[in-house]
């Protein structure tokens, strides 16, 4: 785990992978799946986000202002589909971490926890826009911190060659994923 | 190429492809490359899409209200380079399509025109967030109509395999680009 320049972060993102959203505040925690993750801006670095009013992570990421963006990779698959399938509000006495053995660790200036074995992170900050919010379930943030897996992105590049287990998933519908795939 | 159920339309998008935009204006019409495009709502179907201000297809696209995004393939990723090298500005003699021999046919809704030989295409009307737009480069649209190549999508599900000429294609930086890979 290498740290990435913010003015290359966008990078992470601009193939269109799939992510896992982390949240936390106070002492609750939450993780989804999201693939509605997209590149705004360079520098700074910015990234938009959907996600659903309904959800326990937006609340804890609403509520602290900041969530993390962790990349899942195709040894994950399983993990990604399991945290897609059930809500955090409904695990009163625990939560999806604990529940599905999710290993994490933390961020640097954010409280989200980090999931471990992605491989790329980026801890973000909100930019309150309360009518994208509000109004299209939109948020927009800027990345303050990133880091990636050096066996597959470094010096601003991915390099997936000789990794497939290491290689993004992108979703498309109903638990259909497909990995990044050849250079082109 | 048939039609795409509006309420499956994000699944076009759902993995993160890069496209092709096009606008047309009067007689005026231009193309570009761009990755950050983005599924915001099912039903009615809506998308975010970022256009940096300087370009003409934005000038082209905030003047008549409409845009569509094509979905190119592995066999077009020259065209897919070239679009992305040069502005329709600088070409005030003719226009990108026929600067490149780009083929297109007309769309049912707007007035942009679709580009051949591509899998997908999404015809948008921009609903107008004039902050977004200024502060972001951000455009937020209604997707009106969309088709697909059948023999790499049909029922509302992609299926490249066995056409790996036709699989979308994701944009790192720098004309690097990853086909998407195989399902997981």
């Amino acid at each position: 785990m290498q740290p990435v320049e913010l003015t290359k972060a966008f990078r992470l993102l601009n193939h269109g992978p799939t992510t896992l959203i982390t949240s936390a505040n106070a002492d609750k925690r939450n993780i989804m799946a999201a693939a509605w993750v997209c590149a705004l801006d360079f520098k700074p670095p910015k990234v938009t986000v959907v996600i659903d009013s309904s959800t326990y992570t937006r609340e804890l990421m609403e509520a602290e202002g900041t969530f993390a963006i962790n990349l899942p990779c195709v040894q994950q698959i399983d993990l990604v589909k399991q945290v897609g399938s059930i809500s955090g509000r409904d695990l009163p006495d625990t939560d999806k971490f604990a529940e599905y053995g999710i290993e994490t660790f933390p961020a640097q200036e954010i409280s989200a926890p980090l999931v471990s074995h992605c491989v790329a992170w980026l801890e973000c900050r909100i930019i309150p826009e309360p009518h994208n919010q509000s109004s299209y379930d939109l948020f927009i943030a800027e990345v303050v911190a990133a880091y990636a897996d050096e066996r597959v992105f470094s010096d601003g590049h991915w390099h997936f060659d000789g990794h497939d287990d290491l290689r993004t998933v992108h979703h498309i519908a109903g638990g259909v994923f497909y990995a990044t795939g050849q250079a082109c």
